[in-house]
């Protein structure tokens, strides 16, 4: 899985720093790029401040083949991300005629079109814009970084537009074994087997359904063959330890709040 | 407000990445912190693997005042985060005596208590233990660092259990103003009285309230007249445009998933 192309999130936002808003960007991107077989490796939060943004896009966007950001991309004076990526590339930032003529068109014959709207057209000199069909203001792309609005609405119609501009890699295949046996109970068995099947990610995270302890182990393999050796093991291992396994393709209805 | 504490979160979970797990407990940890008065300043999504986390503590508690680990401390083989810790530190890792003690009280008689559950005993070695009132293996302090469970009902009972550890500062208080005139209408004018009013961070961001576009300006600061002045300033500037602004304590019920 080390040579498939990799991606990073950075979220901007006080708002998700001071706990007034609950992102919800993270996990959609998340199953996006699990889609397209991209290994999604990091995400950071940081304020609106040019400092913080600028350090984060360029320590990202060194380290991973594609960065996303969301947030700060609207009218209002703390909406900078922008300008601290056009900095970070040490690029100009300029007014983008094609995204000026896309909001001269949207607000024409509203008397609505003023300085702080037309901010929305600014990007680093070079970017290549990524349409926004909910409320026109677009996203851009400058080399391999996708700056998409906070809004979640728009940000999934932002990033489902540009698929093909993502080259992916072999997908990661996912299988969910659901069982009562407490993760501590067949921790030891499990240390072993994950050793034997290497090449197969093996996660485990206790759930509490209907009031008992439960255990959702996640098996992730690009290798099908491998993935179903590995949860063949898992089943033998759970049955030999007095549970009733039940294998679900993905991740079933075992997605929660929790993770151990 | 920049000589207040700082905080950071390291979320630690590859079912983060994946999208399987939505997390809960940035929005806790940031509330929570927000009422000690310490700035929350920068949180961090990285997945099970020992490069990635020691690398990202290392990072943050450079440069924070605190430093919140979740995930990864459970008795499974992905439960690496106690080891990474003591390496991070350059630290032995050691099986905590009074950790140790509780898991053979909790266990006693249980015939459960194997080496996968005594590994949650593991600490670096000179760690002060968290208390876990809800499944007994506890988190642990070492430094700066603060170690919790990932799963919320027990990351939420270790955090308000060692609030008498972090030393706050000022207080940040907070008001919302409301009001349906669009970000973009009055972001020249909120431009000019953000720098007016320099000492209060101003955040605007859009909401959608009954299929209508309306708008939540949040400002915070430290010091309560500078924050009412600021308000006031506000409330006129929207008044101005034709709206009927809502002043709020907080966020009022304004928090959605919606950032700008």
């Amino acid at each position: 899985m080390t040579d498939a192309p990799t991606a990073a999130l950075l979220i901007i936002g006080n708002e998700i720093l001071s706990g007034r808003t609950q992102d919800a960007n993270l996990a959609f991107l998340a199953k996006y790029l699990g889609g397209l077989g991209i290994r999604f490796r990091e995400a950071r939060v940081v304020p609106d401040e040019e400092a913080e943004i600028v350090a984060a896009v360029n320590a990202l966007r060194a380290r991973y083949t594609y960065v996303f950001t969301t947030g700060g991309i609207g009218p209002t004076h703390d909406d900078i991300t922008a300008e601290c990526v056009a900095t970070a590339f040490g690029l100009p930032l300029i007014r983008h005629p094609e995204a000026a003529r896309r909001l001269e068109a949207h607000y024409a014959g509203t008397g609505m079109l003023n300085e702080a709207r037309m901010r929305m057209a600014n990007t680093p000199d070079g970017a290549v814009l990524i349409d926004n069909p909910v409320s026109t203001a677009p996203g851009f792309q400058i080399g391999n970084v996708f700056v998409l609005a906070g809004v979640p609405i728009i940000m999934q119609a932002m990033l489902t537009g540009i698929g093909d501009r993502l080259v992916g890699g072999p997908v990661v295949r996912t299988r969910s074994v659901l069982s009562g046996v407490p993760e501590g109970t067949f921790a030891d068995g499990l240390r072993g087997l994950a050793v034997e099947h290497a090449g197969v990610d093996i996660g485990s995270y206790p759930a509490f359904r209907q009031g008992k302890v439960s255990t959702a182990l996640v098996l992730r393999a690009t290798d099908e063959a491998a993935l179903e050796a590995a949860v063949t093991a898992v089943t033998v291992l759970l049955r030999g330890l007095g549970g009733d396994p039940v294998v679900l393709d993905g991740y079933g209805d075992t997605g929660d709040q929790a993770s151990s």
